[in-house]
């Protein structure tokens, strides 16, 4: 998934004026409308968060739930119709409205509307903060961006050895969870397999909440081999994406592909393709 | 352990034309009838998974526990005729028995019979999600097969430096048990040495269930000390791993240079110089 | 920051003779009346430390609070002396006033006097444990300085990864602390958003305190994917910093290649080739 | 502290012929008799700490605490003798006495007889447990010895750092600590300072016991941030650790000093001095 914005916006050749100048203030930051749009939308989704936030506070509730229902619907209303003129404005509509940036800012409306029928979900409007996203491009982030590029690159380059250990740990944290079902029993507290499951996670990821701990002496003795060995395995990860870091962060692979046998994956300093010896 | 299975089924020579059918069925997946028989065979695993989980719940169990039980046998009897056939139709049974998707086979189906003599083992039979460790082979994850293999590798190259800390984090938890035993006394909750040390565990891993904690002075001292060790030991296996990690993951660099520039640091599957374009 | 003390004292030309013999011995270790001085203070502030803490735990306060209190104040004043002094000696008081070390001797002193309006803040004196930074100066720890300094580099390198890293953890924690009050609602402790936030960050961080934990199967689930996802994220903070600090620490190999041998790869500090012995 | 037992036991020449006698059994184990003697010590050390673990037990001790004191006693004796015997055959009875193994070797019996005087005491026998280091002499472990070096060679040469580290955490804690008593106050479990560095202890470290946590919303706020700081700077020492084991696992300085000039620290591949350029 992609972090830098080209939903679609890309192209509006063909659009009305009105739809280009609607365009450039909405998508763009390069103009001082643009700019100032940007700001706007940024404030008003902070304000809606916090509004959510403390309109689930009970006191807060109790006092000023009047003011923060119409505050929320407000700005409600206010992304619907953004989100409206977003689709209106933009080259291809389709291509928006499934890219990252189009898909947020369709989540970010949908619970206060899914509210009427499904009282609490409003409370998902947190997802707005999602939209915050954009901050980056406006305030000319652009290196944040590319750091953010990099970790994603060294984990999904890592993607398959971690995909393997979490594997590994969900097997293990079954196994463990079983064997300790079948040893303390539903008296202790381990009430079913997936309850004991639970406790696993727990214990092995070092959270240790302690609303369920083991009582006998063969279950605390289980339970330590489980601590030692959550202690331990966090070793793997941290190696597995220290080690893919360290590589990609290094390694500069230029993007240039052969023009003779449109091979990729040439190192930076290349001046002939590896494979055929083309001139790069 | 070897996650490939070749539990002696490669050599089926000398073998009836049944048993060579039945045998491409069950161990082989190229063929339609293969692939439709592991796909069966996962999907009664996760069946009686889930039956043995939801057997667990106790509401659950009130309700539905006569149906769990008959759907239990019937997986148990199901994967017990299983393992005979794999048994008959294999070049060599007793390869087969002893290696580790023969034990889990095995294994599989013991806890069932079991629970007729002790009752609740009949919850080990989680142990059969083990058996799905052959998805990786039917849906062609061989890639993830390699990384695995990758990791195991890292990990046994350590192994040695593991032990060494191991050995030393055990001795430190007997010490430091002893110590809160002799400190803290049995009146806050620290009964025997094996009970301070299962909080030593619990402390030094960052687990910290809080159901024994420390409650004078002097205990809570020595507790940080534990707290900080462990929070800094840490890096000891992260440390070893990360570095053997690197040196198995170590991107194949060829030490070939140039015959016409002598220029080094090619790519393993390079054919010519990146810098010259000379043939390698 | 620099943790070295150069707070404007380097240029007291000008001085009269009296405020010079005053700089050296205040801000000078190399006399034996300026090295004197360095170790009383360290005293006066472990022994201040010392006293607020007694001073915080009821039983001593209720039989020395009267004690600790004339203590307390017999430290602040002779420490707002020696403020006071400093600024008059030191060439560019403001340079001193602003700096590092400045600030913290101000700091030092205002909760005391704070506390005539705001009871309590009193006990804000601990930062004078800041004030014992000097004593890297003092015992001429200069290496741990370096030391620091390295250390320092390496964490600023990685500020932008680090940015982007806790940018990304605050944005899940404010979405999955949402999603848990949804589902776990207030009965369960989670008793508002910001709340449950503190529930997610101490889940996500594995701390666990268990103060609050889920109760529904679908909180404890929802939970055990965060725990998961905390147990392997710190991978990213830990590779991050790994590999800047590899960079950082790198033993320095010089570039230089023997004129006799071409050989290269020789230390910083080498004068011979170490494999022919010519001159570098 | 070196592991390998050289504790003046090498240079016996002038000792009389039972005293030879008696070294080797005692200290060498190439021997029969040697390495019998070293098996019936090692299980004599566990037998003694099982009987002191079992002795803790409140529920064992009613039933069997008669037969346990005797046992414990006569282990004690028994070892005792070993300690006497120890000194007098050796050739430096002194360097003995003062190396790591003498003192764990007079620290195993003290103990027990000190529990005359204080009781309680006789617990600390556990001790014990570091005598079996010796087992890696006896089972020729040399290369986990080799490894057990290494990795200590590592954290040494990461000492400096690891101290600037420490230094910085200590710092943070009572900082945070003294902060959190002002916030929280006494009724929400801040009893005092020393009690809140506990808590900050407890929390930065991610163990999490939940025996004291905070309540204000403030106070939960500032928890949060001590939470993110524990589990970001755990990357810091891990950093330092790997970093450090990289560069002492890969490198590998010769032991050489050059014939002319005496320099150190050349690699391993060098054939001239790097400082002088004579041969090695």
């Amino acid at each position: 998934m992609s972090l830098q914005e080209d939903d679609g916006q890309e192209a509006p050749r063909s659009l009305a004026p009105w739809r280009s100048v609607l365009h450039e203030v909405i998508f763009e930051a390069d103009t001082p409308a643009g700019k100032g749009f940007d700001v706007l939308l940024i404030v008003s989704i902070l304000a809606s968060v916090a509004a959510v936030m403390l309109d689930s506070m009970g006191a807060v509730r109790l006092q000023y739930g009047r003011l923060l229902y119409v505050v929320e619907w407000f700005f409600t209303l206010l992304f619907t119709v953004e989100y409206g003129l977003r689709l209106l404005c933009v080259g291809r509509p389709w291509k928006y409205a499934v890219s990252f940036y189009g898909l947020v800012d369709l989540l970010a409306i949908i619970p206060t509307y899914l509210s009427l029928v499904l009282p609490g979900t409003q409370y998902l409007v947190v997802i707005r903060i999602l939209r915050i996203l954009r901050i980056f491009r406006i305030l000319k982030l652009v290196p944040y961006l590319g750091e953010a590029h990099l970790l994603m690159q060294a984990l999904r380059a890592s993607g398959r050895k971690i995909a393997v250990f979490l594997y590994t740990v969900l097997t293990l944290v079954v196994l463990f969870g079983s064997l300790m079902y079948v040893i303390e029993s539903e008296t202790h507290g381990f009430t079913s397999i997936p309850r004991s499951i639970y406790w696993t996670i727990v214990t092995l990821t070092t959270v240790g909440y302690g609303d369920i701990s083991p009582q006998t002496g063969l279950g605390q003795a289980l339970a330590s081999m489980v601590m030692i060995l959550g202690y331990g395995i966090i070793a793997v990860p941290t190696g597995i994406v220290t080690v893919e870091m360290s590589q990609t962060f290094r390694r500069k692979v230029s993007t240039q592909a052969c023009p003779e046998c449109s091979a990729e994956g040439h190192d930076d300093d290349a001046c002939h393709c590896k494979y055929c010896g083309a001139k790069l």
